[in-house]
């Protein structure tokens, strides 16, 4: 019994890097030719399979972005379950923070997220899967944030918790831009900012609704 | 002699109008369509004009987007110079700060600001109008900041204010993506945050390098 069990175990594993492969070439063709102009005969060429194989894997274009962008998530949520697993949560956010803005300068990410929120602005599939995810991640630093005040002392409304994991996406967002628009920017300056600002942004006062 | 120097006013003015008409349609378009499937044709129809009319004015996409990015540069100047010449002009910074906020979410503006960006991540001419587009926008910033800190008694290095003009920078682009990523999210408690931050900055000490 143990034979086709290996072998079932073999494809599966073949399967995942096919898919993987898939999800890189299509993420290079995204952002080189834009979503609309990288067909899925260019993602094939640039996968090295025939379309046909990759119609087996994924129905559409729009299928392979929510593939893309499932897995940014599920990366964003290991780190996230892992930041609050540590023993001092606050610290941890701090340096972590610190450690992602080189990750949100490079600009082959920069480019393809940029397609994709463009994308997302027109396309209302690609927006659904956007605004999901989004809302999961905002869900998780929300959960953060609000470990951290709540050791602090503080009693928070959601509406305080809410704009707090607002400006700190909006950092970390607007590094997607700032790597495109200005390459040479002082990357050690920028972390060291941000950090400041996500400290300060720990220890604002409870709203009074 | 009234006569001919009128009609050429008229001609200019003309002009300046069928200008204004053909960057509106492109604009629509290329948040639509995106970049590349954007033709002129296309836009030529959304224009209502001949496509021959759209290369009169001109040359090729690349130079309609590098007139759009022109335009909003030229609006930031003189939203800038105005700011400079308030009597209080920390009190401007984060009055206008606090208003502009709600511009930034506008998803058609987001829209098309992010379609930019992510055509710039791939076309080294629409790049490089959008990098020395940031660099006159990052200049004027940096002016400001400069000007607030200098009156608060701070005598900052280059590193100092172009760390704090990055930031704010940060905010405002990260905003374009929240436009599209979070269309429900709470404006007016961003504002009141953004505001907070930035004050912050304005307070940051001296870098000691």
């Amino acid at each position: 019994m143990s034979a086709p069990a290996s072998s079932s175990r073999q494809d599966l594993s073949r399967a995942a890097a096919r898919r993987e492969q898939i999800l890189c070439a299509a993420a290079q063709c995204f952002r080189e030719f834009g979503f609309h102009a990288a067909s899925i005969t260019k993602i094939s060429r640039a996968a090295g399979m025939s379309p046909g194989h990759i119609y087996h894997y994924f129905a559409n274009k729009e299928a392979i972005i929510a593939a893309i962008i499932a897995q940014d998530l599920e990366v964003l949520l290991a780190l996230s379950s892992e930041l609050r697993a540590a023993p001092d949560v606050r610290a941890n956010l701090l340096q972590r923070a610190g450690e992602r803005v080189g990750n949100h300068l490079d600009p082959e990410m920069a480019g393809l997220k940029l397609e994709i929120a463009a994308e997302a602005a027109r396309n209302p599939a690609v927006a659904k899967v956007v605004r999901e995810a989004d809302e999961a991640s905002r869900q998780e630093l929300a959960a953060t944030i609000h470990a951290i005040r709540q050791a602090s002392g503080y009693t928070d409304s959601d509406r305080t918790i809410d704009g707090i994991v607002e400006v700190i996406i909006c950092l970390f967002e607007g590094m997607l831009l700032r790597a495109i628009r200005n390459p040479d920017l002082a990357q050690d300056e920028l972390a060291l900012r941000i950090r400041d600002v996500i400290a300060g942004l720990l220890e604002v006062p409870t709203a009074t609704d």
